[in-house]
């Protein structure tokens, strides 16, 4: 088994039983996920900022690449040789115990450690954000125009190494005390999950919706 | 209007426009949250965890208090005096533009920046736990049995003052440039929106799912 090498700083020390190291659970959590959190350094104490993301798998950083864009403008994205943390998170449930110590919830998430890296190369550039955009609408990148030279010189681009990852699933019912349990007082879990709703055509927009949006809200109708 | 008050580290300097200082937009988005996710500083760069929270804007910070909790051996939870980052993000649809470049995301955001405090007071930290459990399920925590002493000593329990906040939120369809909406090219957005499934009662739970737990799915399935 592919497993993630978490070393000393992203070894989970908490819950243990909930840490999996398994990296195809890291690239399912990643395949599912539309936006992550990135924590950065700054003068006054950490930042955290949510971002879209893209994966690329076989990017050139050990154990693949995983991209960060934004405006050249943004103060966070000059992180380049900067330790970076990107947290992905998927919460599936809520956890109803029969005791307040005994709520949870289910979730799986990955806290990814790294250097950030600024992408240069002009090909590279090019498969992150298209990288960016299917994550969000899988297939849709190749139906669009390419970028213009003024819409890449305004966009910055950061890879951070899927290498150092923990990873951390829970699911299923509470885990409450055995006194609760035998006085006979309810408890399980709610479901959580997402869905998308039907296309919204912009008012200026013409024609059918496109195949891969279709897609994409078909499979999320379907998942219900 | 109560404003934020946005010092000069939280000022949004991105996408001005998409800047929000009423503070009611921030009481409604930390009343729709499940989840938090709270940066720290370790001495190996910014870490950032998901985490369940509470919120009571009576609470005795500045601006009312934002509350996390963990067991007292998370490293993580030993952050008082030292600043934190604590983000929500609501993820409300996808924005599928003419270009990859105007591809976005609908989201509602807060980045509160603040001073975290160890909560150590008994009635404090009682209304804390309690907040949190009805975070996760409105009413929940007056049907449960009080906290063992025992369960209070594994507990550790931050605040976080809600004063200083970046709150951002986008919403409708793509900003597209001009060319492409004149060529004649779809665009549009896609809602997303969190549902909550049939509760799924333990194995060995006993009688009804309870009113609380009931409602909340409820009110979920008419939203959809």
């Amino acid at each position: 088994m592919d497993t993630l090498e978490p070393t000393d700083r992203s070894t989970v020390r908490r819950n243990r039983k909930r840490a999996v190291t398994d990296r195809a659970v890291l690239h399912a959590l990643l395949a599912d996920a539309l936006l992550v959190h990135v924590g950065v350094a700054s003068p006054h104490g950490p930042l955290v900022l949510p971002s879209a993301f893209g994966v690329d798998l076989d990017g050139p950083d050990d154990g693949g690449s995983l991209y960060l864009h934004g405006s050249v403008a943004s103060p966070w994205l000059r992180a380049a040789g900067q330790p970076v943390c990107v947290t992905v998170t998927e919460l599936d449930g809520l956890v109803a115990g029969r005791s307040g110590f005994h709520h949870s919830m289910n979730y799986r998430s990955a806290v990814v450690l790294g250097t950030a890296r600024d992408v240069t190369d002009v090909g590279e550039r090019d498969r992150a954000l298209d990288a960016i955009v299917d994550q969000m609408i899988p297939g849709r990148s190749a139906t669009l125009r390419p970028s213009t030279r003024k819409e890449l010189a305004a966009t910055a681009v950061l890879a951070v190494p899927l290498r150092e990852a923990s990873v951390k699933v829970r699911s299923g019912g509470p885990n409450d005390e055995p006194e609760d349990v035998a006085a006979g007082i309810w408890g399980g879990h709610v479901p959580v999950r997402r869905v998308l709703g039907d296309p919204v055509p912009d008012s200026d927009a013409h024609g059918d919706v496109p195949a891969e949006v279709r897609a994409l809200v078909q499979a999320s109708v379907q998942a219900r």
